[in-house]
């Protein structure tokens, strides 16, 4: 029976958005496992099972319900020891950790930035004053005025991405000749950009971006034939 | 027979302050190596065995010089296969090239602009005038104004630890439960601006102090042994 996942959906249903999401949908493809993805809008937090914290992935593995990107994750290399690891050994399992809290500390803080607006305007009608009272209220002005300055903030962002940029360079994935959680964790976070906004984020130069086309054509293209912006 | 390591020093000869030999010789203790470390200045180049490239650390293992602190690392990890593992899989290997570029394109680049001054002072004097020069044309201004406004730059330095902050204060070593390569490469950074400098980069109840003090416990107290300011 397919994993069932509640997924972030934009205005359109197929507009999947949440960078924690595609971590969990990356990672169920990596241990080749069927899954069923049900479109979630923010405001519809009744809709999801038991237990949940209000916030998506969500999923439903026969009767066990498991929630948080993180706790997904352990939970699949728990339960399918014996498919493809997400982590590798008990090492690679912590470093991944120091890769997931840069993408959590600098990565996506700094990307929300961008993109902000864009997610607000592919919301659905019914999201849409949850999300801008929500986000306004944590940047402290409008929307707007967040992206207003973004392209004088990119030469930053991008010097933010010299250790993600310099490792890359050098191997084909974060975790080496092969990709792991790792990669699908930091992966996410581009993907939700990309899904919601043309704002290019990268050079085309830029081995990040050539890094982010590894990741996208993966598992048959699954990020790449997702609804959203560029190649 | 032991191994022998050129080791930058200061005008103390038991001054050790490089970064790049600290991952070494925690890298050597790591894997119960004895060594025999030689006391080396930035002019003394053509004191170094061959090959070399003018730079620290270099070692000498029977007849085989190896330099650079990424391919010393790698060396004793495949001559010595039989102990402790520096890495330990693959994955963890490569993930550990990811904090080792995080550590010199963030931390690196953001502690040198604390203790560049006081590296200077605690040079050997023939050394003082080439450090002096170098670095004052990579900066564009005198070693004085770099250091001027370092109790500003503080909290943002602080801030920029956030993702290993993160993983420390959730596990105790980067690598999890035990030390490795990875959690050296980034103490390395803070143990040369321990050894030369007084300036107090960490606040006390910082879990990134916790995890340094960690680091200088290790191998009977190797590092906090070593000449330097803090306790």
């Amino acid at each position: 029976m397919a994993i069932t996942l509640y997924d972030l959906a934009g205005a359109e249903p197929d507009r999947r958005f949440s960078p924690f999401c595609w971590r969990t949908k990356m990672a169920l493809a990596h241990k080749g496992l069927e899954v069923e993805t049900i479109p979630w809008r923010f405001t519809e937090k009744d809709r999801l099972p038991q237990p949940n914290q209000g916030r998506v992935p969500v999923i439903v593995d026969n009767d066990r319900v498991v929630h948080d990107s993180s706790a997904i994750a352990e939970y699949l290399e728990t339960r399918y020891p014996d498919r493809p690891s997400l982590f590798g050994d008990e090492r690679a399992r912590a470093l991944t950790r120091f890769v997931q809290n840069w993408t959590e500390t600098v990565l996506q803080p700094g990307l929300v930035g961008f993109v902000v607006l864009d997610i607000c305007r592919h919301s659905a009608p019914e999201d849409q004053e949850y999300f801008r009272r929500s986000r306004e209220e944590r940047f402290g002005t409008t929307l707007e005025n967040v992206v207003k300055d973004r392209a004088a903030r990119l030469p930053a962002f991008r010097d933010s991405l010299a250790p993600l940029r310099r490792t890359v360079e050098r191997q084909k994935f974060l975790a080496g000749a092969a990709p792991a959680y790792a990669d699908y964790v930091v992966f996410g976070a581009f993907q939700w950009a990309r899904a919601i906004s043309d704002f290019e984020l990268l050079a085309a130069d830029d081995p990040v971006a050539a890094w982010r086309g590894r990741l996208l054509d993966l598992f048959n293209g699954l990020a790449r034939k997702a609804p959203g912006y560029g190649s």
